[in-house]
């Protein structure tokens, strides 16, 4: 088992919003090649976890969203979104967050996600609890769905699906913070359309320690070591507590 | 003329959202008649505000969620939605606002919309201009759409409309919310399926103040003199600027 500072952690995630609340609401747009937005904030705030990361876990891999695949065929490597929900950053919208992950042999192991709007934490230290801030958290595991329940899909779920889901969708903007709320027992599960890495290892974490999965549209389940070199995921996937997994799928067609 | 302190209407919209912060994360949930979530905060800031507004305006009428419609054949009508989005407050998630409009003949004619979360104000005082905190804004007309721009919609707008944006859609759960994106030019156009008088009056005022207008599906400009008495929007209605609503109305189809 590594021995990581889950404090120290938890206080990069912090530090990350800080620096990413200072360029909040006063941003810049810039394209990236892959359309998505990036912003100055990004790019400063993985060199900050880089180099915290580096000091004090020099054995570990480190791979970001900003600066890319590193050393992967480490037995640690850590996986950072700087600021998932960067569409929600620049359009003004609260809910992006710093994601911190560390992935054990391919599969997560511990993460911090941190909502620096909200103040809120969701984060595990890989011994198989998962917390809200200081609170134990675990998913919703139920037989009726009605008009207040919700579903997390991406903002370009209605041109990908045609979802049959009885009650809410929501679209938060980040997948991150899209499976903390279905760790929290808010959600009931979230429709992730495509994702890499960088994107779930905290959050996949988390999620597993409130006792959620995350299965594949197709059905089988995730498997992260194959996402370690910064591919997509191979088709979309459904994070709920492993007995919404079935149903939940069936409410969700391809266009 | 109306000769209304808006200084003194933000206090009241943020002394609002102190008192339902208090409850935010730490709520109990109940179940209203209609089935949307309601909360001791919705009934407790909507009781203060109009304890506020009846000691300075005796000669204004009130409706509002919670205590519903009061005396509506006055000149000046103010209509309150204590907390717009109590679904996305009993969540946990950070949309949610207090909303103060003032009708006057039953046109919006000012209002603060005030997201205690992001700290955030929208407002306008009548006199033609939108504010977002100091911030004159205004919304967005545009020839082209891209991946980025977005569009605000229901939470339920996956089970009633078929929607081909082409860009991203997303549903923050707040009516008010997303018609103040919208006046601030981060949201290309809400569509909103089904609204009453108190979730618009002050963002439509807000609204118009930075350019847009409000039209339903079938053509027409909303009409809010016909909703003083409570009733909901006859149909669906898309907030954005003039220019852009017949393009934005063409890609919504009823399922």
């Amino acid at each position: 088992m590594s021995n990581v500072d889950m404090a120290e952690v938890r206080a990069w995630a912090r530090e990350g919003g800080e620096m990413a609340k200072r360029y909040f609401n006063n941003v810049a747009r810039e394209l990236k090649a892959d359309q998505s937005w990036v912003t100055q904030a990004d790019v400063e705030v993985e060199q900050m976890l880089r180099e915290r990361i580096t000091q004090r876990y020099p054995d570990h891999g480190i791979m970001g969203e900003e600066q890319g695949v590193g050393e992967i065929d480490r037995e640690y490597v850590w996986s950072l979104d700087p600021i998932d929900g960067t569409g929600a950053f620049v359009s003004g919208l609260p809910l992006w967050c710093v994601s911190i992950g560390l992935m054990h042999h391919g599969a997560p192991y511990l993460g911090v996600v941190y909502l620096p709007i909200l103040d809120d934490y969701y984060w595990t230290d890989g011994q198989g609890t998962a917390y809200w801030n200081e609170t134990p958290i675990s998913v919703i595991d139920t037989d009726t769905i009605d008009d207040n329940d919700w579903l997390a899909v991406s903002s370009y779920a209605h041109r990908i699906f045609d979802i049959s889901f009885p009650g809410k969708t929501r679209s938060l903007s980040s997948i991150a913070a899209d499976i903390c709320y279905v760790a929290r027992g808010s959600a009931l599960g979230a429709l992730i359309a495509k994702a890499k890495l960088w994107d779930v290892a905290a959050a996949m974490a988390i999620l597993h320690a409130a006792g959620g999965v995350v299965h594949l549209l197709s059905g089988p389940r995730v498997e992260t070591d194959m996402l370690l070199d910064g591919r997509p995921m191979e088709e979309p996937c459904i994070a709920a507590a492993p007995g919404m997994i079935k149903r939940l799928t069936s409410y969700v067609a391809r266009r």
